[in-house]
């Protein structure tokens, strides 16, 4: 089975420019792409990489890019040919386990939604599927199953529901990241701290100059 | 197995305080409780509740009720005789095919991560065990099971990971629960709303006079 990890190229992770800069954000999300190649070929796939833009020749050396400057579900839905799965790019602390669940989940349709309503794994089995990332994708990808009279298995995995957006999607990684994201974090100086609530994330200051984020991350313990 | 749910009978849940006003909170609580004690009981468990105060006799008629005041960690410590489940009261989406891979689960420990690095469910085989619900507790009941020499079995589930403490796990509830606290939610006037990121919810304006949570939740879309 084909397995098809979109990536974007531009300016990603925007919603953690809190936290690092453009260049560190772009390689966090080479990092996390890395470690989601790497755990799809541990299941014994060989994963390709749909990008918005030439990943260079140290990326494409390494894994078939296909290059497709539209939005992310018409570039999916231009090349979605059954049996195929699509695994998000953020995935930071999936497993070749978790992910052997859904990739041998049975049924036309199997979907691990991502926290707040995404999708962040489908494989789809049937003609005539196709894909809307946009919105609340996870309800909108059950109703066009629906439609089709597919068979649907919905996937119950924290590792694969955790995608990487926001500041406290970095302390899962921090606590349960088993690949390169975490160390690539630990070494940019992110550590869980531990509140009266959730363990959420700090950054120490280091000899960089980096930015650190206080305030709200005062260790309450 | 004996399966034991603690629950905070006293002003529970005032991370969502701003949403929710004490009675509700306090009913919402309830209302997950129910909806806990409903999936262990389909998984053939009888479940029984670790309250830190009486929940009358409404409660009391349905269920074992074990009143401790003590802290969390001591109350569960000094009832704790293995085999034992441990089960968070606010599994608001806990279904009991995923409580039962927590119970059926192989080695002496078997834990599910909550997420932000809490512990929402625990099933303890071995003598000599004691938990620590403070702080960064997933991390301790490893350490503490390693410290025994003690086989554990993390089990990977969404379901079983969110549980309900803040604004956004109520998105979790509206999209994926199965029991009474999505219907409760949805009386309360709560409604998933599509935002430029992840799905967030925001509480329509009743005709109670219910105070709305208005600003950052506009629709993006």
């Amino acid at each position: 089975m084909r397995v098809v990890v979109p990536f974007e190229a531009g300016d990603p992770k925007t919603r953690l420019a809190p936290l690092l800069d453009a260049d560190e954000r772009a390689t966090l999300a080479r990092v996390m792409l890395d470690d989601v190649l790497s755990s799809i070929r541990r299941t014994g796939h060989d994963p390709e990489v749909l990008a918005t833009a030439s990943l260079g020749e140290d990326v494409e050396s390494r894994v078939p890019v296909t290059v497709d400057e539209r939005p992310l579900s018409t570039a999916v839905n231009a090349l979605l040919e059954p049996p195929m799965a699509i695994v998000m790019a953020d995935l930071a602390i999936a497993t070749p386990d978790a992910l052997e669940r859904v990739f041998d989940a049975p049924g036309d349709v199997a979907i691990v939604p991502g926290r707040g309503g995404g999708t962040n794994a489908l494989v789809v089995r049937l003609d005539g599927y196709s894909v809307d990332y946009h919105g609340c994708s996870y309800r909108d990808h059950l109703t066009a199953a629906d439609e089709l009279g597919a068979h649907v298995t919905v996937v119950d995995s924290y590792r694969l529901s955790t995608d990487v957006d926001e500041r406290e999607d970095l302390v899962e990684v921090l606590l349960h990241g088993e690949g390169e994201t975490r160390e690539w974090l630990e070494r940019a100086g992110f550590e869980p701290v531990t509140t009266g609530g959730r363990v959420e994330v700090r950054r120490r200051d280091g000899d960089s100059g980096r930015r650190v984020d206080r305030g709200e991350l005062e260790c309450e313990r």
